[in-house]
C-alpha cells in the first residue's frame, strides 16, 4: 500500500441509508422523516444519495412514498439523487418525480434473481439494458447494481467467472458506474481483489463502485481493499442502517461514519463533515427508534454522554 | 496484496476475551464461568489465551480470582495461558498459579501511564524490564504490551517517533513478542503501515503482535493491513467482549469470529474451528447476559434463529 498515493486520492461516498438502509429496517418511516434524514445527510456534505426506489409498492411497501419523498426534498446544487428503477414503468415514475440518476439492478445468480425480481438473469439483463437506454434518453445518469457478487443466499458460492459473465452483458449500457454488491455480506479481501482484477479488462477502476454489507464484520476491510485496488466510489449507509433480511439481528450496510472516519484518517478527500454526519446518524437513530450498529456513531455519542455525565456531576 | 503468498501464511490468534474483554464489561463473572469460557475457547482450537491478570485486585477487582481461574482451567497440550503481570509481586503470584506466559505492559504516553499504572513511562520501562527478566528466570515466555500506540485518551495524537522511542527501550527484554495496542480504537490503516515500518528495523515482523479495539469500526481493516505488512499474530476477543472505558456504549475488542472468518476466507491457516467459536461466543453472551457486538456471531445466531422459526412454523 502506498500511503503517499493515498493522500492525493479522492473517494466518493454514495449514501444508501434512505433507500437500502430504511428498506431493511422493521420500522417504516413517513416520507417527512425520510426527507429530514436526507437533508441532514446533505448538511454533512454528502452529494450522492440513493433517495428512494420506484419498485412497485406491492413488492416493497416501504417505498410507496417515492414520489412524495422526491417532491419534498430540497434540491441543492451539486447533490445527485438516485433511485432504483426496476423497469420502464418505474422509470416513468422516477422521471416524473425528478430523479437525477437511475439505478438499474440485477443479480449474478439465477436463484436470487428469481426470488428477488421473479426474472431469470437473462430477462433481468434485457430489462436493465432497456430501462437504462430509456433513462439516458430522458437525460438521467445511469448506475447499474449487480447483486450477489460475493455470494448468494440461495446458490451459496458465486464464482468470479459468473460475475464477469453477467458484467460483460451489461457493457452496452451507457452507465457511469457499475456498483458491485456484497448483498449478504460474505466477502473477504482476497476475493475482492480477485473480482476487481477480473473485471478491470472490461470496467476500468474509475467505473466501479463497491457496496458492502457488514453482516460478518468484513465491510470496511473490503472497502479498504477496493481503495487499495484503485476504486474510488464506496456505498455506505448512515449509522449502518439496514439489517440483513437473511439473518435477523445481523448488521446491515457499511456505516458511513466508519467509512468516512477511516478515509479521512488516511488523508483521503471525501468532502464530508464527520461531526455533522454524527448528527445525521443521531437523527436516523431517533427516527428509527433504536440504537444503530455504526461504531463511530456509538463512540461519538458515548463520549458525548460521558462528558454530559461529568458536567451533571460537577453542577 | 499478493493473495498467492497469503495461502501459505499462518496467522496466530491471541484470544484476550477472558481478561481484556471481561475486565471491561459491566458484569463481573465468577471464576467458574470464566473457566467455562476458556474451555469453550480451547474446544474451538484457540491455543493462546490471555486467561487473567495479576494486577492487584485493589485496582482491578474483576481479577481478584486470578489464582482460582488458573487452578480450575484444564491444562491441554499446546495451549499457552498468559496473564498480565504488573511487577515482581504480581509475577510471584503468576508463577505460583502456573501461568505459562507473562505479559508485561506499559504505555507510550505519560498521560495514560500515570492514569493507568501511576508511573512515568521511564518508571514503567524499568519495571517491565525487571519483571520480564524475573519471568524469564522462572522459565516463562514473555510478551510485552505497548498501549496507546495509535492514540491516547489523555494526550490525543501519538506520533510514530514516540512509539519507536519507547519500543527501543524495551529491546533488552528477552520477549518473544511485542504487542502493539490501539487502546482507544482510533487507528487507521495508513497509520498502521507507518508504525510497523518504523518499528521493523528494531522488531522484525515475526516479533510483532497487533491488538485493535473496534471503537470506530476500523479494527479488522487495521488487522488486514498488519497482515499485508507481514505481521502474523493478531489479538481478538470472543464476540467482541469488552467495551471502551472512554466511551460508554462503544464497541470493544476486535471480535475473534470476525477475524477468523476473514482469515479463513482468505485461505490463511488459523487452526480455529469457526462453528465451535460461535458456540464459545454464544456462551460468552449468555454468561455476560447481553448481546455482544461481534458481527459474525450475530449473523450466525440470526441464521440459526431463522431456521428454527421455519421449523416451528412447519411443525
Amino acid at each position: 500500500m502506498d500511503s503517499a498515493a493515498h493522500t492525493r486520492q479522492r473517494v466518493s461516498v454514495y449514501e444508501v441509508g434512505p433507500r437500502d438502509g430504511l428498506q431493511n429496517e422493521a420500522k417504516t418511516l413517513p416520507a417527512a422523516d425520510k426527507v429530514r434524514l436526507i437533508h441532514a445527510l446533505m448538511d454533512a456534505g454528502i452529494t450522492r444519495i440513493e433517495a428512494t426506489s420506484f419498485v412497485h409498492p406491492k413488492w416493497i411497501p416501504q417505498v410507496a412514498d417515492a414520489a412524495e419523498v422526491m417532491a419534498q426534498v430540497d434540491r441543492r446544487p451539486g447533490v445527485v439523487f438516485s433511485a432504483l428503477v426496476p423497469n420502464l414503468k418505474g422509470l416513468e415514475r422516477a422521471v416524473a418525480a425528478g430523479v437525477d440518476e437511475a439505478c438499474v439492478f440485477l443479480s449474478v445468480t439465477e436463484g436470487h434473481s428469481k426470488k428477488n425480481i421473479n426474472k431469470s438473469v437473462a430477462e433481468a439483463v434485457s430489462t436493465a439494458i432497456e430501462t437504462a437506454a430509456a433513462a439516458r434518453k430522458a437525460g438521467m445518469r445511469v448506475r447499474a447494481y449487480l447483486s450477489c457478487v460475493w455470494g448468494c443466499p440461495y446458490q451459496g458460492v458465486v464464482t468470479t467467472n459468473e460475475v464477469v459473465a453477467v458484467a460483460k452483458q451489461l457493457l452496452e449500457i451507457d452507465m457511469y458506474q457499475l456498483a458491485l454488491g456484497d448483498t449478504i455480506g460474505v466477502g473477504v479481501p482476497s476475493q475482492t481483489v480477485e473480482i476487481l482484477q477480473a473485471l478491470y479488462p472490461y470496467y476500468p477502476r474509475e467505473k466501479l463502485g463497491l457496496h458492502f454489507h457488514d453482516t460478518r464484520g468484513t465491510a470496511l476491510a473490503n472497502a479498504l481493499t477496493g481503495i487499495q485496488q484503485g476504486v474510488t466510489s464506496i456505498d455506505s449507509s448512515i449509522g449502518g442502517l439496514g439489517g440483513c433480511p437473511y439473518a435477523p439481528g445481523a448488521a446491515g450496510n457499511l456505516a458511513t461514519e466508519d467509512l468516512v472516519y477511516m478515509l479521512q484518517g488516511m488523508g483521503l478527500e471525501t468532502g464530508v463533515d464527520l461531526e455533522k454526519l454524527v448528527e445525521a446518524g443521531e437523527l436516523a437513530q431517533s427516527l428509527i427508534g433504536k440504537k444503530l450498529t455504526g461504531k463511530y456513531l456509538q463512540a461519538a455519542l458515548g463520549t458525548r454522554e460521558k462528558r454530559a455525565a461529568k458536567i451533571r456531576a460537577q453542577s
